[in-house]
């Protein structure tokens, strides 16, 4: 059997545990990795090439982008213009419609594929909340997270100038409503009051009850838990009180690094263009033989 | 908006719950009922075209072939030779990969598509169970069920010579062990324990504890409620003990009617074949805008 060749573009947290993905599927190859600095080789990627620009490694067939979400539109912009398809977990929720039209041109102009917005939330929870709707088509779905560390909010505190180090942690407050506990490292020379501000005006935390904190040590907070409790409450043809329930426990850069590598997977079974995963069939997401998968799985 | 024209073929349990999703659903119209005897037409359908053939029904492009599992295959195949679509919910696990195989022939023969296995389960929990072994590929699920009236196993107890009226419960032992409990009133002239020995050799309870039981009235014991609880626990990438959970307690052939409509809206948005659900977008089952869905359930 042919391997699929991916490419880890970005080795942070989620490059980590793509890597481990890769090697437990028995159908990927690690084709390189790819840093801004590629003589920063931790041991565990020795083993692999990395290289400061993807075009550098041969016959890639799909690039997993490990990147914060304001960086995918860029770099898959690139990696589509060199006909390798691409994954990525921007998890933006109001910028994704415009990220998958600008990206379906790209894609299509170059015959690959941009599966976009493959992580657990957009992804598998956006999977089990389109599903729930064809069970009952009226009703009202609550996504609750947590408690739990939120990457994308994490990277996107990091980013704020003053914050030498933070950690965002997302508390349910049941029906979709969320607190924020964003606890920070404070770089010396700015004042706690102005970067809390800005914190609390970023885009995503604007909408949430958002509380932020100095610690002396982030890290001594860290652990990468997370959950999900997704409740649908609804209606299937004239029948009301339809109850369902989705809920999981789970390390979050690891799911994340595991659905972005059934993702890639896919992107390789799909026409030319951007999808999300509700677009894709979830077979075309599995390793295996499809009428065994049938069996299995049916 | 020119509407789906979808002609309901029985119209037992399940048939009137598919009439219900069809009315509630902006986007179908019912183009007729089909019944083995026409004449017999309760008011709530009166309104509709009740036919014995559905070559007597007027540009049909689906029918939702609400029968009995044991009818599908021949009901589909006199369906699709007329060139229009057809969904199932058959739910005979071990035989779905060979009714998918001779329906995908029969399908694209007549340039029609064939839904197959589209109920609650096989159907929605086949979606879970699909997206769990993406996010986990390695791990165990258990997909329990009940307490609750299964329909396949009552209509398969019915079928039974003897049987008068008939009621199999699914008692959920966990890690997927069930009991059935089978309520039977019995035809006369017919002895019990030859009865109640002939379902505990059916291929529906063969391999299930099963108790069979003599009772006065089946009616006064129906409840159409049921429930599943579904459970992974399992592997993403190289991270053990990732938890995911499903849960529902739902009206039984509500839910499957309304899955069997989702599938009629799919069916017609397929290349011709033969599919079970994993095989099919998400977002295809759903009415409405693409770019709005996405925005809405991403």
């Amino acid at each position: 059997m042919k391997k699929i060749r991916a490419a880890v573009v970005g080795y942070g947290n989620i490059g980590r545990f793509v890597i481990d993905a890769l090697e437990a599927a028995e159908d990927f190859e690690v084709a390189g990795v790819v840093r801004r600095d590629a003589s920063n080789v931790p041991a565990e990627i020795a083993k692999y090439e990395v290289v400061d620009d993807i075009a550098k490694l041969q016959s890639v067939d799909v690039a997993i982008l490990a990147t914060p979400s304001r960086k995918v539109e860029e770099q898959a912009e690139k990696v589509l213009a060199l006909g390798i398809s691409t994954v990525d977990s921007f998890d933006i929720h109001t910028e994704i419609v415009g990220l998958r039209s600008r990206l379906n041109e790209v894609a299509k102009a170059h015959g690959a594929v941009s599966v976009i917005s493959a992580g657990w939330d957009p992804g598998s929870d956006s999977i089990v909340r389109a599903m729930l709707q064809m069970c009952a088509p009226a009703g009202i779905t609550y996504t609750n997270f947590g408690p739990g560390m939120s990457m994308g909010h994490t990277v996107a505190v990091k980013a704020i100038e003053g914050v030498k180090a933070a950690l965002s942690m997302t508390i349910p407050l049941g029906t979709g409503i969320h607190r924020r506990m964003v606890y920070i490292e404070l770089e010396e020379g700015y004042e706690f009051d102005k970067v809390a501000s800005a914190i609390k005006s970023d885009a995503y935390f604007v909408h949430d009850e958002t509380h932020v904190m100095q610690v002396e040590s982030v890290k001594a907070l860290q652990d990468m838990g997370h959950g999900v409790n997704l409740t649908r409450k609804g209606v299937s043809g004239k029948t009301h009180d339809q109850l369902f329930e989705f809920n999981m426990s789970i390390n979050n850069p690891a799911l994340t690094g595991q659905i972005m590598v059934s993702s890639a997977r896919a992107a390789l079974r799909q026409q030319p263009g951007a999808y999300t995963m509700i677009e894709i069939p979830l077979i075309d997401y599995l390793c295996g033989d499809k009428e065994q998968l049938v069996k299995a799985l049916v």
